[in-house]
This record gives structure tokens, sequence and C-alpha cells, in this order.
């Protein structure tokens, strides 16, 4: 059972436990200050498949199954996968897990989904309909740029605000039982917020409002603080979405400067490999909770950490129409089985 | 809490109540032969917006503002909005909700998504992290036939395999405490089924096979048997994809014809409307569940029935690369309050 704190946020008062994680990462990310946290880099960014589209779901199936591995299970062992994508109609997901025969529960909250994922696949471990389940999100430079953007042919040129789709994927296995594993112990829902961005190649500056707004709920509800935690960790809000994270938390009084990191930021040297903004994507901050924050937590350097996946939930031709984008950000809080 | 049966099935230890429901529809369903169940009916099929995409929105909002109105709630009493679509990015969703500041999980199932909204709502709640939750789906005709297969002035034929998508929409809201309201008390989650077929003009046989599977697992899970119930309905297999899940569900050896309704061929008069094999689309099992089939269950007229919505989880990306198309479906059991 979980604690109810408020609207969308909660407690559990049986904590869910992480099993096991894994990332899967393509080339450039792999070439990145990051390169070295993933199970996995793939060379070819077809993933030896004909389309990207194949591509990025054989990418994020390779990443449940060495996810499954990783907890010594089997796909016959998880009661149900949630997972989602940028894809028109999810595609990289539901074609990724054709051969699983597991019970699936389709999710889209753009590239929040890898905390949607962990969070709806713990409140249904805590409601008792199952033991096991994992979480999944992926994400393609070549599926999302063609579809959201430009073909990839046409090389239009990107303003400084833009972002580059993260050719990575992450799962993890939640369970009830695992000892001496990351365990999931709160949860903030984010409500979608829209303060009228318009411009599609600056999303950080549209998810920036709906970060600060469910970290402000997260602050509010349960009585923490920024020093409560090692780290603050947002998906893909990237520099500038991220700069202007820490501006307007700051305006509802807190300060989390100190322990605020951002994968977007992370998963590339803007310098010399020509991301401008950072990485986005649903597997920017999927692969690095995965690759990089769970060992981290795992082995107890970090304690307590805040998960912060941000999302832009538009579609090309809705912006097309001259609609803004409206924005969701969920909070997962982690902490150590050490602790 | 709930008591899991199996993979991906379960039963309600404490049930669920529908505490309201309600449908809004357009004006070809209107004319139909359920014309009369809807809350509404739009005769404008803009719905006073611009563009078609706005049009949905804006039927889908009408519909949970109905819903909240039926069960004498306002936004702020939802915990958490849990909607989906069919159009690229679920914009039809989270341009809905934007005015409510609900907490939104964002799901995508395609035609399943109502009964998926309505399993993950039930689990939220019986995970004791709200109270209250509602469950939201809408589709549109004209968003959906120029996204899936033609733009409408082209004037394409249809095949007489061909679907009508339905444009409808359907809201619940559901608590823990309303009497006397239908009640959830199980549900079986759809694993994905895919046995090649590649027509998207044929979706009905695309996705009775994922239903005769979950059906299957239902039976066996629950012991129960087509006896036990007054109906069975599935969301838009229509009339090819009905006739298809009656003969695979005998070979599995239960005859379900006697209780079996589709929400498809119910909602539209084939030789008048020009709909071929009947209607589809989120919209189309949601507000005839909420329309029709809820307030049958109010009254006590259905004491216990299955509602099982199908889902075709492709694109029309990935049908032109050849790829087949993956199908779902996943149960709800509801029985009247009065039982």
């Amino acid at each position: 059972m979980v604690k109810a704190l408020g609207r969308g946020v909660f407690q559990m008062e049986h904590s869910v436990s992480i099993a096991s994680y894994a990332a899967v990462a393509g080339k450039k990310e792999g070439d990145g200050p990051m390169g070295k946290c993933f199970d996995r880099v793939e060379e070819d960014s077809h993933f030896g498949q004909k389309t990207w589209e194949q591509a990025e779901s054989r990418m994020q199936q390779e990443t449940i199954y060495h996810a499954l591995e990783k907890a010594s299970v089997k796909p016959d062992d998880i009661d149900v996968i949630l997972a989602g994508d940028l894809i028109n109609q999810c595609t990289s997901s539901t074609y990724s897990l054709r051969p699983f025969g597991v019970p699936f529960l389709g999710l889209f909250g753009a590239c929040s989904t890898m905390a949607e994922g962990i969070i709806t696949g713990s409140l249904i471990l805590s409601s008792g309909a199952g033991k096991r389940c994992v979480a999944a999100t992926s994400s393609h430079f070549s599926t999302a740029e063609r579809q959201f953007r430009f073909p990839l042919s046409y090389g239009g040129q990107r303003p400084p605000t833009a972002q580059w789709t993260c050719t990575a994927s992450g799962a993890v296995v939640l369970d009830t039982e695992t000892k001496n594993a990351p365990k999931i112990t709160g949860a903030c829902i984010g409500k979608i917020t829209d303060l009228g961005v318009t411009d599609a190649n600056n999303m950080g500056a549209a998810m920036a409002p709906a970060a600060a707004d469910t970290l402000t709920r997260w602050f509010k509800a349960t009585g923490t603080s920024p020093e409560n935690y090692d780290a603050i960790v947002t998906g893909d809000l990237g520099k500038i979405g991220g700069k202007l994270l820490l501006e307007l938390i700051m305006k509802q009084g807190y300060e989390i400067n100190p322990c605020y990191h951002d994968c977007g930021a992370m998963m590339f040297d803007a310098d010399t490999q020509d991301t401008h903004a950072g990485g986005s994507g649903c597997g920017c901050g999927g692969s690095l909770l995965c690759g990089h924050f769970l060992p981290l937590v795992k082995s107890g350097k970090i304690k307590r950490m805040l998960f912060m996946a941000t999302g832009a939930l538009m579609s090309p031709m809705l912006v097309q129409q001259g609609e803004s984008i409206p924005s969701i950000a969920h909070i997962v809080e982690i902490v150590s089985g050490k602790e």
C-alpha cells in the first residue's frame, strides 16, 4: 500500500525494489562523457535492422533482455511491462515487446516515460496486482528527427536552443522482495503545464515550468527540501531548460543548484559533439538513470535522490497549427538499499 | 488491495466504484441506432474549433466535464486523470487536459485505451495512492482518417473490411466510496499478440486473436465461463473481427455468442450509414460503455459483464514498412452495485 500525501503525491509504505537496471546506447552517446556507463554501446545505428524504427525497437528489446538477465529472471516471471516512446503510436515499444508474451500497458509521456513507467509499475506492485514488473523506454535520433523535425537527408540547420535526441534506452525490473537494491520510496505525478512556449526547437524552456511545478509540489507535500537529497536529476531539460528550472525553483524558495544534474546536459560534450543545448529523448534520462545514477545509488554513493523526467506533450501537427507546448514532469524518489 | 490470480489477472478485494460516466458523440453516431444513449450529440463535427485535432480535444474535455458534473465533483477533487487516444503523441488527450490542473498519466493503448485507463486507475486507487480518478478516451473520424489512411478530400474507396472511426468520447469517474454504483471487481491486462495480419483495412481480424487470448486467460484464471455473464462486450472488433472472435474462443471451448456484443457492430446501421464492417476507434467502445452499458449495469439490468477493449498497436509508417499489426485486448469485469 502507499500513503497519499496530496493529489498525485505519495510515499510507499512498503518500498518497491529496483531489482535490476540496464542501459544500451548508440555510438555518439558512447563517444560522449557518459560513454562508459552503458551496458552496451552499439556502433551500428541501425542495430542490424533495415529501418530506423526497427532499430529503435531492437535497442529497447535488447535493453529489456539485459535488465531481465541482470535480475536473473525470464519474461515469464514478469507480471506486466510498462513501456512507451516518442514515435507515433509508440511503435518502438509495441514492436519491441512482441516476442515477450508479457501483459503490457502502453504509456505515452514523451520524455517523461521512464518516470511514468516506474511510478505506474510501483503502484501496480503496491496494489498487490503483481510481484515483478518492467518499466522501459527508448529514443533514437534518426526516428525522432525525421518525425519531429526534418528528413535526415535534408540537413536542416539547428538553432542553439535545439537538443539532440539520444539514441539510448533504459529498463528497470521492479519487484517487492530484492534486498540491497535501490528502493522507490515515493513519487509525484505531474500536472500538464503550458506557459505558452510555441518553439519546438526550445523544448527545455517549455518543460522547465512543469519541472518547477512538480518539484515544488513534492517539497511541500513531503516537507523535504533540496538538502535532503544527494542528487536531484532531470531527464532532458538540457542546458537552457536546466538553467531555467534553477531560476524558477529559486523563486519558490528552493536552491537546488548544489545537487542538481540534468541527463541532457551530461550526455554529450557540446563543444566537440555539436549537440547545442544537450541531449533529449525518452532514452536520455532513461539510459543515464539506469547506466549512471542507479549504480551510484546501489553502491551507496548516492543515498537519496529524486529522478524527475520531463516530457513535452506536443506533436509536429499541433505545433504547425500554432498551438503551444503542454509539458509534464514526474518525480520518483529513490533511496539506497544500504540506508 | 487486489488479489493476483495470475500474470496480469486479478480481482479487487475492495471493489472500485464507477461513480459516474459520460459519453459525447458526433452527428453520424447520433444518427445511428445508439444515438439516444449519449449525454450529448454535437451536430458540428468541428465542435466549434478551427481544426479537427482541436475538435477531438474539445469533445474529450466536454465528456470529462460531463462525468465530473454527474459525480458532483470538480477537477480539484480528482487525484489523477488517465487518458489516451489514437492521434500522434496522444495530443487529443494532452491538449484536452490542459485546463484541468490534475495529475496526469498518459496512456497509449490505441482502441484498448478505455479498458487500460479503467484498469490502471483501479489499481492506483487500490494501492491507496488516491481516492478518485478519471479515465477518459476519444476518437474522431476526421483526425484518425487523415492520419491513418488518406486525406479526407482524397475520397479514397474503402474496402468491405474497413471500419469507420467513431467521433465519440467516453469518460468515467472512479472512486473507492460511491454506493449503488457499478463496481469494478477484476481485470486482465492483455499481452501483445501478432498473428501476422498486415492489412490496415482489416483491423478486426488483427485484433480478434488478442481478444481470444485475453478472454481465455480470464476464464481460466478466474474459473468463470460465459454463463456467468449477462454481457461480454468488445470495443471495436466490428462485424468481421467479432465473428472471428466467436470462432477463436469456441476453439478454446467457450461459447460466448448468447451474451456477446461488439460496440463497433452496434454503433451504426451499416446498410444505411455506409460503415462497412462497423465502427472503430477508442471512442467507439468508450462511448458505448459509458452511454449504453454502464447505465444498464447501474439499473441492474446487467448484473455482471466483461468489457474488453481491443487495440491495434500499429502505425501507418510501420505498416508501410511491411510490418504486421501487433494487437492487444484488456478486460474489465464490472458488476451491478445492486448485486
